[in-house]
């Protein structure tokens, strides 16, 4: 049988995220410097504490958490949720846990994009939710960031544009706080400006959250989902992860957001999961309930400081004057613009004959939309000596164009 | 915002199950009997066995299956699946960890259905496949069931009504063991009969397998994927659930088919899930080399042996001659079929003031193609006791239509 014949067009087209062949390319080279993955580093994953709540919540309440569960998440899993945020006026149908964010992402594009919709991306942006809304057909407009987070101007003729397409945007994606792969973190004028700019044009704002609690230095941030709530707009979905503050083997995040559109992207997981991993979700209600969470991500900060400082430091140190980086204050991520002239998806051949990898930049754009003198780089991941050493190896193969 | 105008075609035209919301209405009757879920008994949790081994996972493993994990599913897991069953010759390429088996069905679906595309369902079957195939715009073509499983004749009828129409079903959906909701087998002769006929017209199988390795008497039968591989067709895609053998709230399945298919539905598995839930993978790989699963799922039949050999003799004992059922040699489900004139959709209501409840028959059937005169009873969730007490009451309602 030849099932090349039997794929769905929209199979047929899709793309993939590239990061996973990019990383399988250069697993076999001994002692790599790995730059490359957005992988939160093991040390951090609190074993002890989860090992011992894994064996409580199976032994006390494996009668429920071993039944099937609720397909929009658990109750009490959601009111720990609320509780560590602060919002205690929201309810059980304010919100949906997921099996990790990229799945929220894609529950909440399913419910709203039909082929060919307009939707509005930074650019660059996470590859996962690139594709996945490639997926299912999305036209995709960029909207490239400053310090301070998306360009509103660059937003404001994109939506002129498409006006005078006869097309409007249903939503924007952004990643507000030391976004992936930029690093960058939206100023809050910025963010009142977007809301106030979406709300009068009627575009829903697609907020991904897995960096914020991960504030090394610097103030916290109200996201754009407190601060629609606050203006009374309602326009925000917001996704948590607790792939980067908890560990993303247990695949767990949740959506918040209008009520309607929470009971649609329940239906998708009715089809597609069903429900969350019920006794993982029970899990993380007794690590918050315990109160482990909050202490648990201070110790992820303290941790993560000192390496985001030192690849600071070695990008200083070791740099030509003609590539400049980004200064995040928190997150996993930092990112490169090197001169026009070097293509960072050819250099990676290089940097990995030189033992360091990273992700080139081209990855975080829509297709046909690249930039190419740019990259990521990842210091969560790698030891302060390799971090050092690494970047030193970078810089000698950058200075070796000339520049 | 009108969310309602923001929704995709596809999430607006969604159906929904029914059986949650059916369920959900006779949640307040008090000592309800019910034989609607489909919910295995708690008391058959191995809640001890698992919390000491999620326990050992996460501490002695932590630093791997709390961390990001294969799409593609644990090759470890994958190992023991295939020694499990016996098929040394696997490699990890053939096979995909899914976050249950709706996770796979919706994959599959999707990596081979454009809307409109024509495909085979038995009829009845189960819902939440039906509803997910109705999500991607199938056009599902009916085949009936008889004791030997689905009606070969009638699959060759609907495959010449296709041609007619220019068209050619991709594949068929099947539960050949202790089908849900009726309970039937196929027998090994239509099995056989089935690969040819679909290998000849080229139509790819797929075989949901939940309940297989629940039978209590008789003799097991080979899955159509063993009996394909033997055959050396390559035409099925085999799910098997855990949900019923060790518990759905772990939400563990896995498929196994084409390398290519595979292949495909782990690149929507990138964009949907990203994985399975990593440290519950290990904990079925851990569970299945202390070689506890085979001991357990005799327990499991052990235990339910009797409540279905109850049903069966309360049906006997107080149904009139009019009603009819099937008689399982495992699973879960009996399946009733009333008189012309009851309509079970009606008299449900009437159960649920008796407080006897029920899946009507029509809920098992794609839109339009509904029956009415049948309905569902689970028998592994109530007591020896209220079986017997409700199949009685349930008998007393039927004969008050005067059958």
């Amino acid at each position: 049988m030849k099932y090349k014949e039997y794929f769905s067009e929209t199979t047929l087209n899709m793309g993939s995220s590239m990061i996973r062949e990019l990383v399988a390319s250069t697993k076999n080279i001994p002692d790599l410097i790995s730059f490359a993955g957005g992988f939160p580093s093991p040390k951090t994953f609190p074993k002890q504490e989860l090992s011992q709540i894994y064996a409580e919540v199976v032994a006390e309440e494996g009668t429920d958490v071993l039944q099937y569960g609720q397909s929009e998440g658990d109750s009490l899993l959601k009111k720990e949720f609320f509780r560590w945020e602060g919002y205690e006026d929201l309810n059980d149908d304010d919100a949906l846990i997921t099996v990790g964010a990229t799945n929220g992402i894609y529950y909440f594009s399913r419910s709203l994009l039909n082929p060919g919709d307009a939707i509005f991306c930074e650019a660059p942006s996470f590859l996962g939710s690139i594709v996945a809304f490639e997926a299912v057909g999305a036209d995709i407009r960029c909207v490239s960031l400053d310090d301070e987070g998306l360009k509103l101007d660059e937003l404001k003729s994109g939506i002129e544009q498409l006006k005078k397409e006869g097309k409007q945007a249903k939503f924007i994606y952004t990643i507000p706080d030391f976004q992936n792969p930029a690093g960058t973190t939206m100023s809050l004028e910025r963010r009142k400006a977007l809301l106030q700019l979406c709300a009068a044009e009627g575009i829903v704002i697609l907020e991904d959250n897995p960096y914020s609690k991960l504030r090394f230095s610097g103030e916290h941030l109200p996201s754009l989902y407190r601060l629609s709530k606050e203006a009374g707009l309602d326009i925000v979905m917001e996704i948590i992860s607790f792939s980067k503050i908890l560990g993303p083997g247990m695949r767990l995040a949740y959506a918040k957001g209008h009520k309607e559109l929470i009971a649609k992207m329940v239906s998708w997981q009715q089809k597609v999961n069903v429900s969350p991993d019920c006794v993982t979700e029970r899990v993380v209600t007794r690590y918050m309930q315990k109160g482990l969470l909050n202490p648990h991500i201070d110790n992820i900060c303290e941790y993560y400081s000192p390496y985001l400082q030192s690849m600071l430091e070695a990008l200083e140190r070791y740099m030509p004057k003609s590539v400049t980086w980004t200064s995040p204050e928190g997150g996993i991520f930092i990112w490169l613009w090197l001169p026009e002239k070097i293509n960072a998806d050819e250099m990676f051949h290089k940097a990995s004959q030189a033992k360091v990898s990273y992700i080139p930049g081209s990855k975080f754009y829509p297709k046909g939309q690249e930039k190419f003198n740019c990259l990521r780089l990842n210091f969560s991941f790698s030891s302060l000596e390799q971090i050092d050493r690494g970047i030193k190896s970078l810089a000698e193969i950058i200075r070796s164009y000339g520049v």
